[in-house]
């Protein structure tokens, strides 16, 4: 995960039906009785995958906000990921999408990170409740996320260009040469000439 | 610490005189016999503070090729810096400096990171060991890292600017308002009303 899908504000709205799941163990994922992800309160203690500055799938426009993501894993998951090469159920990733400036106090180029949190996205493998094993939930970070609908340009963009299991792993660069290692890279992946050559 | 000393390329080749120690405990920074500091393999699963693009403190040049910083702090002194709003003794961060990249898989704007590792800096409080309490360090990430002489220009830096015991809190955003909670933030940070109004 790591690009904001265009259509979120737009389907923010949209009700998801899903019943109410009491969590099989305490790391797994929390949901309400809404369906809505419970962010969790503890994942700037996680680990660190990576973070990029106004990444985005489009060319064009944007030019003048910047933002960073930054993204981080249940320890658990990122654990199972150094054995295997990919994601273990109830894998649960939080990207964090925070201001970005320029001047202040000595900085006088390029971009830090403010205090300013500009919302969140999570995407969590829970195979026993989504088809496909995955799903996408959106949010501002202080309150549940709503679960993006499966028919939004995330899923299908994930699924036909994530490097290991839906997931952007191209640009997580701890995580690539231990994916290309263990072969656990997609074949959607690696047809795909320009991804294989990114984070090269 | 998020700035790279300019002058750390000029100074690694300088001697540095000091006696191999032997750590307090597990937790605590470990020195090879001549003095440079061993980095800490497993940091990538320490705490993340935040990451920037290009900083500098200075207005001018670099702009054909871009850098991320990461910075990680032992997970020990993140915890004590939530209940006091400062450093511990033997607090270790870590600076990792990633090549930064625009275009490769899906991805056509902004700028993500790189698997290409460009360094690493060390900041260490070691209040027994260093006049002043803290020490930098800097290497490639792969082998021991020698100390930067307490002349160069990052120690002068951070101690007229760091927002909390000569760090550069005011760029990490997690932290800023703790330490304003906790009134650490030190007076030269305090009297710096550029340095106040970063990061808000």
């Amino acid at each position: 995960m790591k690009f904001r899908c265009a259509v979120v504000m737009a389907v923010l709205a949209v009700t998801v039906a899903a019943a109410a799941a009491v969590p099989a163990s305490a790391a797994a994922p929390v949901y309400d009785a809404d369906g809505r992800l419970i962010p969790p309160s503890d994942y700037r203690e996680w680990i660190f995958l990576s973070s990029g500055l106004d990444m985005s799938y489009r060319a064009r426009g944007g030019d003048d906000m910047h933002m960073f993501d930054n993204v981080f894993v249940k320890p658990e998951a990122y654990r199972a990921f150094q054995d295997t090469g990919t994601w273990p159920d109830q894998t649960v990733l939080v990207m964090e999408v925070r201001g970005a400036r320029s001047k202040g106090s000595i900085n006088k180029r390029g971009q830090f990170q403010t205090t300013e949190g500009m919302g969140m996205e999570l995407h969590v493998k829970d195979t026993a409740r989504f088809a496909g094993g995955w799903a996408f939930f959106a949010g501002d970070g202080n309150g549940p996320a709503a679960q993006i609908p499966f028919q939004a340009e995330c899923y299908s963009c994930h699924r036909e260009h994530g490097a290991v299991d839906t997931t952007f792993v191209q640009f997580y660069p701890t995580l690539l040469p231990l994916a290309e290692k263990k072969g656990t890279l997609s074949a959607a992946y690696l047809k795909d000439k320009d991804g294989a050559e990114a984070a090269k």
